[in-house]
């Protein structure tokens, strides 16, 4: 700073006798005024230019900035953490991790705020400038770096000083030390991940004042889509159920199976197929593996699942078809009764449940922000209504629907609601639908041959599961495929398979997609696929 | 039985006077022994007429016979056994199972034995004329069970004279006391499971007696050759590696994905893709999710695998070659170097093989005796080569091959007769492949632009997983596309992936029925497949 005491006049000689006149000191003092000021102008110069030079060494350059291609390089090894387990008993520990910036805010010209993200888990951050450690151009260049880049962080956790409500660690945040891009977009984001997070219901207020992502535009687009803390929590379900239905499956001696979705004939008739160019052939993909896996039961094995695609090319374009889907199926020999299997099935599909409500709850909450639901249900003891009961129930509510008719979409819906007023469950058993609405193979029932015993289990009035005890005596198989019109000959290696002795079976198959839609209440089934296929879509 | 004392003649009148004369003395010796040997013949048929009575009621018929079709009318819950769980301890106990009858053998007409067995496990069974229990009816009845029919038998345990060596359970054996048939097979069987299951060595052997079994009648007839032992211990290993593959991956923190086997393009170049017919337009099957699940990288997922079927449209007729087969992928972004995924991969396929050793050595054992294999052998440290050392080896083996040329078939297996030699390993892998010899998404070296981060893990000399660091910056990967003469835009989707940014990545894919032939020395990749699809088989 300039000294504001002017200086003494360096001119002044000193020791001299005769004494100035008055206009001669007048002058006098007017020029050393003018030099004072100007001394004073220059030391400020000085001083500015000084500051100005140290301002320019950007004494935080080795600490930020975006980094070469990775092209495994080096290895260094020095330990990255996972967001998620941070906690703040770690306040004023150093930490180094990569993570997505979800968004960015300048505070002025010497902050910014950051939402770091990582999977379903985000954070908040903040560059501020420090002496030697965060420059203002590193401010300034933090400020620069687009949304969706990914950077690699170092950091000091430290307690905000009040819950952070934007990220979901609320309870810590970082003090950036360090600062590096590892990746950024190089094109304009088709949408904000923030705009892709909002509720639904955010879009239908009258005042909104956002855009509404729709869904083609988000499945057009899906890699971004597919990074919001939503889509992260529904896949990391996904993928849960399917590990729930193996580990219970095995646990009760089933073997895994892989049937080929190549086949020389079309299987089932009714759905119908996509035909394949073979080679100079023709081949089929199948529509579900019920053939293979009841051919797995002749040849012993006994108990048997899959996890697989399955293919429909029914031109149905609604809320709940795809044209490739996951199919989790199973297929049983039983003992005495296919009972056996309904109630396997049972504790299968109960366990699902259970497994996703105990370990995701978390993700379960945070879905239903953005699709609120009520909170699945189900009963201890499942509710099992034979076919008849389903119909009185709604006959009794008032539907004119004949006892053997199909219940359509629209009444499963409505039992579904009847049933949840009456039993308070989300989830159901309907047993011993007549056997006309059911496929050749279906087991007619014992006593009641316009009954058979075939089942289907229900989520929030949708079937999730169809499945039967299967006719297991080729005589009666091959009655039934003639009744329905299906020439034996086509299907021989599957008529064949059973000329050769095959216990009593059962089984049934699951819609993976279905299942997560419906506990989640997602409202379409796109939502519950990475890459959703329909008629209309095979991309991305 | 008749009396072998003479009667006396009752013709005789007693207290006659005058003595007869010689003639008529020995007239009546004569009629009296007719009359004799008359009721000797009268008594001996009552004898018989009475003893066939006895025995023609049956005192067993309650105890054998062919069930009705079972239609769940009833359900008793009698508790079930699997004959794996029998052990000397249980001598005298009785036990109630279904089980399929392998073989049977009469031995006079009071005893047939039997050989019976639930998937791998098999037993000897007996059924013996014994009073009140097993008629000769029963016993003779038992005789004519064909082969491969499924029985329900109720028995008692016991222990055998000596162990039974045609049985895995050689200490106890089953004394039938009922004898139902489930369903038994309606046409001749086209081989015997005997036959099936017998060594490949029998057949070779110059004066066999055995009809071989080949492949191509096995596979024509899959459902009864997949009920040999053999071939249960061969599915179960193929279901515990899947297992085995996921839980590994998912205690790293890797999501399980699905991605979309219909495709709108073709996906990557080079390998051939089946066309399908998609309503009016035109679908292909993915080669591989490759291009999905980095995609999924891309959507910040982080870490994920994929157990799907890979589809590929080309016509190689070998032993190794399937147009449909299960692969095993996976893909992770890393944080510093490519040989963070090599190593994870490294230990998820070692985590393999000791699953498969610790937990399934009989079944390994079992399939051994029909396909005789020494030992899959594996280091504690995996011997990991870079490519111009695999080079390196082969030339100084006395192969002509120069330091950028691929490494064929032929090559391999020499390669790993060598390692083998050299290291005493079955396994290993191979680092740092020519970039001209892989995919154009392959990340080149940070230094020698000629090599690339990639690498292929073998087994026995073959290659089961191929894998790299893929290239994720855009501007890059469009050059390699060009390079390879691919059009980037009939990539467009995958390409723009990048453009949203994307962290380091790398993973691969392993074929699961390659895995499963190499570990177990099948010879031929068709044994690890339940339904193998070749150029020229799509059925059953």
């Amino acid at each position: 700073m300039a000294d504001t005491e002017p200086p003494k006049d360096p001119q002044q000689p000193e020791g001299e006798a005769a004494g100035p006149s008055k206009n001669e000191l007048k002058k006098r003092a007017k020029e050393a005024e003018k030099e004072r000021k100007r001394q004073e102008r220059l030391a400020k110069e000085a001083e500015q230019a000084k500051a100005k030079a140290a301002a320019d060494v950007d004494y935080s350059a080795q600490r930020y900035g975006k980094l070469p291609l990775n092209q495994s390089k080096e290895r260094e090894g020095r330990p990255r953490i996972q967001i998620s387990s941070l906690t703040p008993s770690q306040e004023g520990q150093t930490v180094f991790f990569r993570a997505r910036v979800t968004a960015s805010r300048a505070q002025g010209s010497k902050m910014v705020f950051f939402n770091l993200r990582q999977k379903t888990d985000s954070i908040q951050a903040l560059v501020v400038v420090s002496p030697e450690k965060v420059s203002k151009q590193m401010v300034k260049w933090a400020g620069t770096i687009p949304d969706e880049s990914i950077v690699l962080v170092e950091g000091t956790v430290q307690l905000p000083l009040e819950e952070v409500k934007s990220a979901s660690i609320g309870n810590v945040e970082i003090l950036i030390s360090q600062l590096f891009i590892v990746s950024s977009p190089e094109s304009r984001l088709p949408f904000s991940i923030e705009d892709a997070s909002r509720p639904e219901a955010e879009f239908e207020k009258e005042d909104t004042q956002f855009a509404r992502v729709n869904l083609d535009t988000r499945l057009d687009n899906r890699i971004v889509d597919l990074r919001t803390q939503t889509n992260q929590a529904i896949f990391k379900l996904q993928s849960a159920v399917t590990d729930l239905f193996s580990s219970f499956l095995r646990a009760k001696g089933f073997t895994e199976i892989h049937t080929p979705k190549l086949q020389g004939a079309a299987t089932e008739s009714g759905a119908s197929v996509f035909p394949v160019s073979y080679f100079k052939g023709q081949a089929f993909l199948a529509q579900s593996p019920q053939l293979a896996k009841q051919m797995c039961i002749a040849a012993d094995f006994e108990r048997v699942f899959e996890v697989g695609p399955v293919f429909r090319a029914e031109n149905a374009n609604t809320h709940r078809h795809l044209t490739e889907f996951m199919g989790l199926d199973l297929e049983m020999a039983f003992e005495e009764h296919y009972h056996e299997v309904l109630e396997l099935i049972d504790e299968m599909l109960k366990s699902i449940f259970r497994g996703l409500k105990e370990s995701y709850s978390k993700e379960i909450e945070w879905i239903g922000r953005q699709f609120p639901a009520d909170e699945f249900k189900w009963l201890d003891e499942t509710l099992k209504l034979a076919y008849a009961d389903a119909i009185k129930l709604l006959v009794d509510d008032g539907v004119e629907i004949g006892p053997l008719d199909d219940i359509n979409t629209e009444n499963e819906k409505r039992l579904g609601r009847i049933v949840k007023a009456k039993y308070d469950t989300d989830y159901f058993i309907v047993d011993k639908f007549p056997l006309e609405l059911r496929p050749f193979y279906t087991m007619p029932d014992a006593t009641n041959p316009i009954l058979s015993n075939s089942y289907d289990f229900f989520m929030r009035g949708e079937e999730i599961l169809s499945g039967a005890q299967r006719i297991h005596e080729p005589a009666l198989l091959i009655e039934k495929m003639r009744e329905k019109g299906i020439e034996p000959e086509s299907m021989k290696d599957y008529v064949d398979a059973f000329r050769l002795g095959c216990p009593p079976h059962a089984g049934g198959g699951i819609g993976l997609e279905r299942v997560i839609m419906l506990f989640l209440k997602l409202n379409n089934i796109r939502r519950a696929s990475l890459f959703p296929r329909d008629p209309k879509r095979l991309q991305p």
